[in-house]
Formats: structure tokens, sequence, C-alpha cells
């Protein structure tokens, strides 16, 4: 499960000059920035509508897919900078203490 | 760097009933759902900000800053529920031919 | 001008009980509270963009047409609860000293 | 009621050259677009939150608070952008047959 994100962000370097037509991050590439970005926002709100749900429900199912689509879609707007999850994987890093330790103050919060 | 996530994911379920006043995440569980929902939502429109002005400058510090934010806060709204990064990372395999052959089609995308 | 709110606050509920295939705002509401909560998010985060679009282009155009988007889900978001427009008006009213003179705090900010 | 809107506007487009420490909304347009529009999208998390839970409450105190906050905060947007509530009403007003008769159809609704 290590690499899943190394992989996906394989694929998602590859995506970037594919066809339009024949892959769906090519054509959220070809339709630009914005439309990412609308993409990002979308899943946001459909992970914070799932969360209440399973609040009430107790089913999570919906929200490891909406989650997971949140990340997904996050992955291509990095990807399109020229970054990539190992970028947020140091930050993270970076600011937490991994030993389980202590917890670093971010910067704002 | 590949168990950054793993690390973290066993630092927020430690959090989760340690005293509010010692931890930033035990603190957000005190407050509720609502809250931590509030900030996914926070940092997913500073991550929206951030990218445009990297449109526009170039510069993407903020960028992974943020979105390092809106993943930390996904975490911990998961944490919530029992889950953890593992089934974001299993749902992205399952999703994707991470073979890098063929981009499966999502339920709605 | 000034009663458009009013007109369209009429129109929204008529709407409610209309057949979903002849009218866009009888198809959310047929589609249930969640639909038109996705709607709303879409379009704030749209309406996020075109303010970034317009602060770098000098043009408005996008920006008032998203408003209005948002502000539009919103009206049908409170015909669902049998709230209307009067019910912002009258808080807005409630919360700022409208002759100008002071700001009332309100309750966050 | 009618005019609160105006009434608003005339105070938001005052509070603009305001001395930040005496106004929230002064304080705002000092710190810039960016944090204005952070609390847009803030808001708007605050008010799916807040129709979720009157989904399952009933109590809708809270939801209109929150799509107040909204509001209020988007007309703050536009009048940093020189536009003011009347083009959003113009908006509707053109998009709508107020009439009642008939819902025309928007650029992607």
């Amino acid at each position: 499960m290590n690499d899943v994100l190394e992989q996906l962000s394989r694929v998602l370097e590859a995506r970037k000059a594919a066809d339009p037509d024949s892959s769906y991050v090519a054509s959220l590439h070809a339709k630009g920035l914005n439309k990412i970005l609308e993409k990002v926002g979308e899943e946001c709100t459909e992970t914070l509508i799932a969360a209440k749900d399973a609040e009430h429900s107790g089913k999570t199912d919906d929200l490891v897919y909406e989650t997971t689509d949140l990340w997904f879609h996050t992955l291509v707007m990095l990807s399109r900078f020229g970054l990539g999850p190992d970028d947020i994987l140091a930050e993270l890093s970076r600011r937490f203490d991994l030993s389980g330790l202590e917890e670093k103050a971010s910067r704002e919060t």
C-alpha cells in the first residue's frame, strides 16, 4: 500500500500530455486550472455532506469515497504545478514530530 | 517518506483521547465534528486561493502549505470515524489501475 | 428592482411542488437536500475563482454571474426549509444599524 | 424591508475607506481580497453544516444566521469590485421570468 501515491503520481504525470479524449485526467488539464479547482471544491463539499450523513447513519462508505475524490483532485491540481504527493508528505513530516511525542505548531493552527 | 501517513495516523489516533489543552488535534475533537468540518472547508478555500495565486506568481510554497493543511484536517476527520489514510489509499488503488495502463472510470467522473 | 427577491421567492415556492421534468428547481427538490447543498458549494467555489480572475483581468461579468448563481441556490435551499429572502433581510437589518452610524458586532466576527 | 440591501450597500461603500480599527468591514478590506474570499468560503461551509443540522433537528435559526453571514460577505466582496446587490438582483431578474410563468434556462443549469 505504501507506494500507491508514488505510482498514482507517475500516472497523473503521464496523463498531463495524453489525448483529452482518452483520459479523464487529460480532459481536466485540457479544460484548464479553473476546471480542476472547481472539481476540488465540489469534492470538498461532497466530503462535508458525506461526513454529516455518516454522523447520523454510522455508514462511512460514501465518506471514504468522497475523501478519495478530494485527495485525487488535489493531486491532479498539484501535478499541474509540477508538484506531487511527496511535497505534501514532506511538509506533513516537517510539521509534525512523527515520533509521536509532540505536535509542532503549524503557522496558523 | 513512505510511512509518514502511517506514523501520522498513529499520532492522530492517540490525540483523540488527549487533554484538549495539550494538543491542537485534541482541542478539535473536544469541539466536535462540526468544528473539524469547518476547518476542512476553510483549508479547501485557502487551497483554491493559493492555486490561483500560484497561477499568476509562479510561487507554489503557499499551495503546498495549504494543501497539506487540507489533507491533515481530512485525516483528523477520518480518524473521528475510525478511518485512516489506508482507507483512502486502498480506494485510490482500487479505482486506478496503477500499472499505469488504464484509468478506471470512477462513479461519477 | 426592489421586489425581485419577493417575486423570485414566490416562484421558488411554486416550483417545490412542480413536475421535476418541467423545472430545474423542481428537479433539484426531487433529488433532495444534498443535491441542493452540492450546488451551493459548487457555486461558492465558482464565485471564489471568478473573484480571483476579476482581480487580475478587471472584468467582473463572471463574478456577477456566479454570485447570482450562489444567491439563487441559497434561496432554493432556504425555500426547502420554509424560509425565504425576508428571513435573511430581517437578520441583516437586525445585525446592522442601517442608519450607517454603527456596525453591530456579529456573533463571531 | 425592501431597501435593506440598498442601505447596507451604502454602509459597505462607506466602510471601504474607514479606519480598519473602527470597523470589521474596513479591517477586511485592509487585509485584502484573499481574506474576504476566505470569509466567503468559511461562511459557505458553515451554511452547509447548518443545513444538514437543520435537516435532522428541524431548527433553522443557525441556517438563517449562517446564510446571512454568507450573503453579507459576498456583498463585501462585490463592493470591493465596485459592485453591489443591484447587480445581483438585475441578473436574477434577467435570468428568471418573474411573472412566474417560466424559468429561463441559465448558462449551465
